[in-house]
């Protein structure tokens, strides 16, 4: 029962899909946010469920720590097997297995991404609509229970995930839910591993609800006199029963990133960027209530995109925005934040955010998808200036507090990982404690993602 | 560490809130199905989570089942406390706590039903959307991942829920997610406990999702030749994207049955009620689209019902439709069921089990949520004929087998409570024992709604 043991029978398993190589351990230990590198002791490249499941009992009776990777995308090092051992990474998993149209739903291996399923569909009039930015594999955004941009109307992952094919620890494989739309048939186990980031399973299958390709698509951007008006816009067009698909906040500092970044010519100004989806009367008739909304808020520079070209123009305006914002400081390292508060207090939590950053002196642009009452600041310290990067981090910890203060959470859809551990005792007491019990009751040898999301 | 015991000390505790009166114990041991009463040993009344936790302690200490009642209106035995012990009765915990128009959340204890949630919504402007009918306890509902006529809009409980207060076997108090709409921190705890049954913990409090009360509703009930055409346009009408607040399906038999019932003067032909929920123009427009799909299908009888009378005598009939089958048969029992599977599949599963119920000759009215792919047969057997209620449970068993078969589940909003348990190995396999884990973990002693979900 030893590492060398496991890498052994691992080996024979799986011949040149496991790999030792140096790029591959240091592709495998680094990650996109500032955590130190771990890499970990080999990679094993699994093409079917059954080679999971052998992985996995392979690992277990050698007492062999087990990370999975999709595409390594996660913001907060989720995938770094900081305990050493085997990652096993899915993008040799990576076949759309069922397009099912008439249900509206597809099933998927993990290391299918989001964009090569969308490109797969685009003949079928269907789409998959959460969309977190990067082309994340479906596996990894299940597992960070991820959302993004049109979470407002078409929910998260946790909404759009029906069912899951799951490696356990010991190696049995399991399926929960089902195509039918909904059940009362027990726990929700299909619910409990999305979101779970690894630490209780192997997903090795997912079947996804897929949404009709709407007829009318129109988005706008508009800009307004400040923070507060814009957030309040938010709120008033959620509570008028406008159905959004999206609605994003960008403030002052990110829009100045973008004219610099993507030539947008914004107003320097807190702007929405917004996109109604429907039949054409019905998004003709939504942009018309919410222009109504925008100008009894002071917005202005109202500016509506029909054309498919200029909706995609807007969106990898801001999809880039993230690169933008980095290149306001060049050599400057993004500590990134992602609190989610109830919509009463998300001009508060912006507000006070706001303010925290100017008083700090280090760039903090704040963007969001503000629908949710979820919301970013990208903090830009220098990776060697001690005092900065301990600045972003008191800034940060503080967004995480005060989240917290006005009952939200301390990750909208980031997910914990090795960023937001910390702060669990504070977000859930003693239910942080039964998420233990869980953990030790389906991997008694904590052996999947050690040291991520339970009490260590 | 007996049960007497724990009856001396939870009569101290509680005083005359803990009854052992023989009406209270039939009352609490009785059950809507058909399953044999069983009545607990004691029926508690605690008014506050702080009590419910203090029966649990003395409940935990000395061995004593604990099961949750709401209002008993479960259809499958859910809160029958097989094992005896005590029965917590949550009526006296009945108070709206909290309603956050701003973040379109109420906070309400387990006992409040849904129509005392909405009544006190009313003059708020927002209402809560799940609707199976019985005017069942939020708690219970929460508890059997209840839904109705209104989720293939809104969803069933599980999208509903935001956060839970839970008690859990050993008596502490957990609180589960926040007010924020969406989260990433560690485990959905919330979906875990929604649906389970009472079998992991008693729900103290919770937080739910509201909805604004649409600017425009339109009703509207159609005939169809027969019933394939009356499922291939709920199936269209999904694909096309118009967004309904809900599609009902009745079968001949139904459509006789609320006419005698409720003189509702429906042709004796398979019908569809279907409603629309948005502005007054959206509202227009996906009616007469929906005109045009029933058309194609060769639907007729078409009458619109938009003022609120009309609309609410619609749905009095829906909702009244199981008393009007009932009187079909006076003196029989009906054997409900409760199937759900992938839409493509809906029109097989509904035409096979019609095709059996003839073939049976007992009576057996079909009618569901169709566009969730979920439908009932009520099979009206003589409860003295053991022949005939032999042959109803064939049927039971046939349709629970078929959705299994074709991709769906044996529950899809009743539960698993007593009748479904036989079912759940063929639909879950290896996950079943992991759901056995989860409640061995959460409830070492099984004192927790004991003999139900879990393999006993």
């Amino acid at each position: 029962m030893t590492l060398s043991q496991a890498l052994s029978e691992l080996s024979a398993l799986l011949g040149d899909r496991l790999s030792r190589s140096p790029s591959d351990l240091a592709l495998h230990g680094a990650n996109e946010a500032h955590f130190a590198p771990t890499p970990p002791d080999a990679v094993a490249y699994p093409a079917t469920t059954a080679e999971v499941a052998e992985i996995m009992r392979i690992c277990a009776r050698n007492g062999c720590p087990v990370t999975p990777w999709g595409t390594g995308t996660s913001l907060e090092g989720h995938a770094l097997p900081i305990r050493g051992g085997l990652t096993v990474d899915f993008s040799r998993m990576n076949r759309v297995l069922e397009v099912r149209a008439e249900d509206m739903v597809a099933v998927v291996q993990p290391g299918v991404t989001r964009e090569a399923l969308n490109t797969e569909l685009r003949a079928t009039g269907l789409f998959f609509p959460v969309d977190p930015g990067a082309n994340a594999s479906l596996g990894g955004m299940a597992s960070t229970r991820a959302s993004g941009t049109t979470a407002v109307r078409y929910g998260t992952m946790r909404d759009n995930v029906l069912a899951l094919e799951v490696v356990l620890a010991d190696g049995r494989v399991i399926r929960t839910g089902t195509a039918a739309p909904k059940s009362s048939a027990g726990y929700d186990l299909t619910g409990l591993f999305v979101g779970a980031e690894g630490t209780l399973g192997l997903i090795t299958e997912l079947t996804l609800r897929l949404q009709g390709q709407p007829e009318a698509v129109a988005a706008a951007v508009c800009a307004f006199p400040d923070m507060t008006s814009a957030v309040e816009t938010v709120i008033t067009t959620i509570q008028s029963g406008l159905p959004m698909a999206r609605i994003e906040f960008l403030d002052t500092a990110t829009a100045a990133a973008v004219n610099a970044h993507s030539q947008a010519g914004l107003p320097e100004q807190p702007h929405l960027l917004v996109e109604f989806h429907g039949s054409d009367a019905a998004v003709a008739e939504q942009s018309e209530r919410f222009g109504a909304i925008v100008a009894d808020a002071g917005g202005e520079g109202f500016r509506w995109a029909t054309r498919p070209e200029e909706r995609n123009a807007l969106w990898k305006m801001r999809h880039n925005a993230y690169y933008a914002c980095l290149a306001l400081r060049p050599g400057a390292r993004a500590v990134i934040t992602d609190v989610c508060v109830p919509i009463s207090r998300l001009a508060e939590a912006v507000e006070e955010t706001a303010a925290d950053i100017a008083a700090s002196g280090i760039p903090g642009p704040i963007l969001g998808h503000v629908g949710d009452g979820n919301f970013h600041a990208l903090l830009l310290a220098s990776p060697d200036d001690a005092a900065e990067m301990a600045e972003a981090a008191r800034l940060a910890k503080r967004m995480a507090e005060r989240a917290l203060r006005l009952g939200g959470t301390v990750t909208g859809e980031h997910g914990i990982g090795m960023g937001k551990l910390g702060y669990m005792e504070a977000e859930h007491g003693a239910a942080w404690d039964v998420m233990g019990t869980l953990k030790a009751a389906l991997d008694p040898q904590n052996l999947l993602n050690p040291g991520k999301l339970v009490r260590q």
